[in-house]
């Protein structure tokens, strides 16, 4: 049976305060990537989201991110790297205490933001973040975008790798994301992204904005939850897989 | 053998910049309440506290306070309670993983500033408190002032309960502590001070400001680091409980 | 002519995050309670408020608040009186400069969440947050729940004080808010919340709960954007209030 | 007469716990680098020590940060320029809100920590601080390293600069600091700064590590409060400078 998992951020509520529709996703995703308040998330806002997550069997991922909750963890910033792999290991043991009270617990680490774009080529804080992930506990899988340096990295240390396509997004021939600088960085017709999830699920492919055929290995997409429309484009992304017969479920 | 325990607030170092003598401190005590990060204290600082608290076989509590660093947890906060179980459970989830990488384990949970006052009186949140504690491991032991309604909670829920003493601070006949708005409040002779320790220890009294001798089941003395003072008398304590035959070390 | 202003909070956008329709209901109100920081906004999302406030002509009010994103301000807290109105202080000029970059002043101050319930009655900070205000500017005007102590403590001082009503509040025939406890706190019909707001406007009473027609010298109502729902309901009282021949201005 | 201006860092101050000896430094320096809090200071400690300012006649700059306080603004923040630019302002505005209170005004910027030497080279961070600067005052000075990229905006923009030096820091030939990565970078006997204050008071001229006599133009030497020794060293160089009849005064 053809399976993908579906993730999405989840838990970035401050406050009280909802930076996405956390009620819907969490019925329509199998992989909850939640934050660990420090680009975003209070504890009990967090310990709410763990909990509809157990409620509907969504597995949790640890969503760690710089601690820079006013810039939301979308700046760059240059930590030390023993810095780095603390603040990941805090993150990762905050949220893991949040989730045994709520019965389960972490299974996967995403970095969130800055941070995740920064260990695609930073080699020093990819590492970091691999020490950070490895000093909680060396069988945590880590999620990240394929041809991340974090990801030579993690393969080496023998870690699980979840290994995630963005089917909002068009690719470049070489297999890298078009530049949100161009007009055709992303894809917002529901029915063209939910053939490309289907695509990805079935035949392991994407396919460039150029024509080209890219081989990927992903086994997971990302989702969103942050507007009306991407809530939408996720309900017919999940419509569209039940229609085909594809099962949607963590690789965990 | 006569024993006592000596604690003392820890790793309260932001961005390097230290609050206290911790070096010194940590050569001193029995049992460390390092921060957690939300009063003082970021993660690669307590981290390094942790290790130091190792490396001299200091046993390792968790100094939880109110999310207030610009106000060092020292000002009272109005929490929901179940926000103040979560924002505990937190800080605990996080101290254990930079612990458990340091080869060691939180043996035990001291609130910190206006949330231990707090909780002397404040039913609520020292129900909170407890949960908080309990929601991460119901064996966890709890360091408190004797009379405080948490230690109440914490003895109905079969808690283990660390009583402790302040040997700096006159007390009145009563029990409680001589308000600080009084000039008797604080005892600044070392001498003195290492003379009451050595009684809470030995003959488990204390004398109050009026020459009551007071029952107090402490089991511990909670001794400062944050000026050169402080750190010289607590040596003073130090070197004369040795020079007494008294044993320094944790219950736990 | 029959006016009256119509307030709300704006502003309070973190990192982009929003957490109300700000675009909406700068088009709506005249008199915009823009954030500072310290319960929420960030400078740069800050300073478009105000720039968008001044193309609308909307005045524009320092929105003070605890220092507590990660509650929204919506936590009491214990601050020492001085320390409080230097929080008020630092966030006015904050303010103020990013104001001034956009060729407007501050020209009120309302206390955000529960810094605004708590000096309703409680004195000691009721007076630093007058001390606050008028430590940058003694005439300043400051808008306030009528019968708070703050507002004794600002006519006291000689300050211009904006009374305002909460239109969609029930209110107790002593004049207070029924509580949130009760089923009956809030009015959520559109038509019947303008109807209120008319008649403050034009009579300067409102109707308790019970019937009583209470006198009240409110020239301000505050509006919500906080929901798709609080934004159409200030739309029909805008409506509703331009078919009546209202004018909604600031009294400043 | 020679006259040469001291400038140190004050009140990071949080919450009452000093990261230096505040006390000491404000009798010794003639310019106060204050911070606005946020890499450090909170708005209390900082009214403190601008009313400390105003009473020792020592000029009040604005030591403006990134908004980092967990790393004392020592790490590099990729922030985009008008966001910079508004952070910048809104430090400045409170700051000036706090002084004005104490009867003096900002009379210049220094940025802090990561920031002052990401603009000695990062040009649009450099003309970001430049433009928050001048939105709030076009008439305000700046201080900065000479050769710094925002020293050469800041002429542009007309602006009054002042050039500061490092007297404890070894210079290569080049008129740049040795690194810290080398065992001369500092010079820590005070004897040998004081004369090295006195040289560039005097004749204008700093002695490279290698023995060339580099020009500078700095009318300001940066001093440190922030340990014992630094206090003794600050000390040394006033005494110094007062034996050989020179004026610690501020340009402005």
């Amino acid at each position: 049976m053809v399976t993908i998992d579906l993730n999405a951020d989840l838990g970035e509520t401050t406050a009280g305060n909802p930076v996405a529709d956390d009620a819907s996703m969490i019925k329509l995703v199998s992989s909850a990537n939640i934050a660990c308040g420090f680009h975003a998330g209070d504890p009990h806002d967090i310990a709410r989201t763990v909990e509809s997550a157990v409620a509907r069997g969504v597995t949790v991922g640890a969503h760690v991110g710089y601690r820079d909750s006013a810039g939301f963890g979308r700046r760059f910033m240059d930590y030390a790297p023993t810095e780095l792999a603390d603040e990941v290991l805090y993150q990762i043991g905050a949220l893991e205490a949040l989730s045994r009270k709520h019965g389960t617990t972490i299974r996967y680490v995403k970095p969130h933001g800055a941070l995740y774009n920064a260990i695609v080529h930073h080699e020093v804080q990819a590492q970091a973040v691999i020490d950070g992930i490895r000093a909680f506990d060396p069988d945590l899988a880590v999620m990240l975008l394929p041809g991340a340096v974090a990801m030579d990295y993690a393969h080496k240390a023998g870690m699980q790798v979840i290994a995630e396509a963005f089917a909002d997004r068009n690719y470049q021939p070489d297999g890298t994301l078009v530049s949100r600088q161009r007009a055709d960085a992303v894809i917002s017709d529901p029915d063209q992204v939910a053939d490309r999830v289907l695509q990805i699920a079935s035949e392991g492919t994407i396919t460039a904005v150029d024509g080209t055929l890219l081989n990927v290995d992903a086994t997971s997409v990302c989702v969103h939850g942050d507007s009306p429309g991407s809530v939408a484009m996720t309900k017919s992304i999940v419509d569209r897989l039940a229609a085909e017969g594809v099962s949607i479920r963590s690789v965990l």
